[in-house]
């Protein structure tokens, strides 16, 4: 009987096996690079359990549940990229360490390669599998062009932001379930459901990050990090705020986001209390809840492996519940 | 009875007829203009040819062979960007016409939609199609990648160089007719000699663009082009040159290599006499026609309709005997 971590462990020694680099080597040694960064191998590890909710055998999933993990670290490559980042993961980025072009290239024989692990899935499923990479793929792609839109636009809806989000980010960790689902042989409507488990848990993950950006380790620094706050980042937050404040609370909040010359605690201080005359901390955290309560009401009517089924609920549990 | 000609206004008529353009439209515009831009639509032709050698249906290879297209202009997309070219077919590039990231996510988005389209093949050749596919997607990253280094080589041969353009364009055209004939219901072999024909037509090609830029158009504009020479790209003529001269030649052609200060014309002559002083003119017309030959060879072993081996064969004799 596996557990979440039984699987993880799993992931991380079958992606230890795999040979990346030949020649050219320039070509290869980038992707190795990257893949070897680390992390905590959340979107194969959830391929597995769901693979694993309907079938005994996890080692059909485990070929596609690395293209999952592949195509991941390669948005990741091309995003660092177009956000111009410098460190990932405490590590130089590709385009830093080798060179842009060394990146864009090497990105893409990434994303040929997740698509090489993906075509490894059984036969009865190839096209099902592959249909839901590619859709989720491009819904990625779809994520990263809103966020980076939204950058420059000033009339984003917080409905546009949490679609923008739910493209970006949680696509991919429902798809992750759905896949293994799929490989392990799930209904459809099982496999619909691990799917709005994932997109839900994803959501709620999302807004936990932006939630904790402002409120986060008050207990353990005695201050948050405020990083969103500073750069103007459109959060849930922040949207929401933008929203419901009048009068002189609007005001005050438009003369921060427009302040070139500020110290930056103040603003984080200042943006932090219009934050909470507004209440949008509580409104953060409700929102955080409803994805949370209707990703374990969707893994709940999943008729599955009750044992795994409890230790994707415990998964859940600790994504959202973080320090704070 | 369809001709090559037939089946490009068929490939035209049906890219015309898909439709890239979905919110969010700053994703999916630049993609409808760089399929806009035009070409010959040679790839997407061979593969609708490789399926008519064996069957009367060619409909079911119509949506694989536009894989083809998208892909091939996927790869124009970021070979401009790495290689910092401002116009495409006297077009500004997309990262000219937008900006560099819209470059780098547009091209992953047209790379998830040739997948797609190749994904539509019928499920009993899914694999197979797949298989080739993203074997040849990543030869092709090969070829782009061994370019990229020979640039800043000074040891590279003759085989290195025909290496890196049968990775970097002929196994595509090679895959286009295989994948047509996987398609068609072909043998084994005969999928294989057709993949042949393709690749040795596509080395024919490439080396005839090589041999076009010093020695095409004398005859209508009483000289060359020259851009290779100008810029010390490593054709086969120059490595060949480089190779074989030896005393005064080989010091007079890395005179001109190494030259800063010169007259382009006056460049292109010298280099040229050199070329020819060691005959690889001659040497290049030998290879191309090498080439050529085992690509007919190839053809000629098919067993499939006759009437469509002549229109290739007629099609491959067209491309390699352009205007010199």
């Amino acid at each position: 009987m596996y557990t979440i971590s039984d699987l993880q462990k799993i992931v991380t020694e079958e992606l230890s096996q795999q040979q990346f680099v030949v020649e050219p080597k320039g070509l290869y040694e980038p992707i190795d690079y990257v893949m070897g960064m680390g992390g905590k191998r959340i979107r194969p590890t959830l391929c597995l359990a769901g693979c694993y909710l309907f079938s005994d055998d996890i080692n059909k999933a485990l070929k596609p549940s690395l293209s999952l993990e592949i195509f991941h670290n390669f948005t990741l490559l091309h995003d660092d990229i177009m956000d111009n980042a410098d460190l990932r993961r405490n590590q130089p980025t590709v385009h830093k360490k080798w060179d842009e072009n060394t990146g864009i290239l090497s990105g893409d024989a990434m994303l040929i390669k997740a698509y090489q692990y993906a075509a490894k899935a059984d036969s009865a499923h190839l096209k099902e599998i592959l249909d839901l990479f590619s859709q989720t793929a491009i819904e990625v792609c779809e994520g990263q062009q809103y966020d980076m839109e939204f950058e420059t636009r000033d009339d984003v809806k917080v409905d546009d932001y949490l679609n923008m989000i739910r493209l970006k980010t949680a696509v991919l960790l429902a798809a992750s379930l759905k896949t293994g689902a799929i490989i392990g042989g799930a209904s459809k409507e099982d496999a619909d459901l691990l799917y709005q488990f994932g997109e839900n848990i994803g959501l709620a993950f999302q807004l936990q990050d932006d939630f904790l950006d402002v409120y986060g380790d008050i207990e353990t620094f005695g201050k948050a990090i405020g990083g969103d706050i500073v750069a103007n980042k459109k959060t849930f937050l922040l949207l929401n705020a933008l929203h419901l404040a009048s009068g002189s609370l609007q005001s005050d909040l438009k003369s921060w986001i427009n302040a070139t010359d500020f110290n930056a605690d103040e603003k984080i201080t200042a943006v932090r209390d219009i934050y909470n005359s507004l209440k949008v901390d509580e409104l953060a955290k409700e929102k955080m809840s409803f994805y949370f309560d209707k990703a374990i009401e969707a893994l709940n009517r999943v008729k599955g492996r009750e044992s795994m089924k409890e230790e994707l609920r415990q998964f859940a549990v600790k994504l959202i519940e973080r320090s704070r």
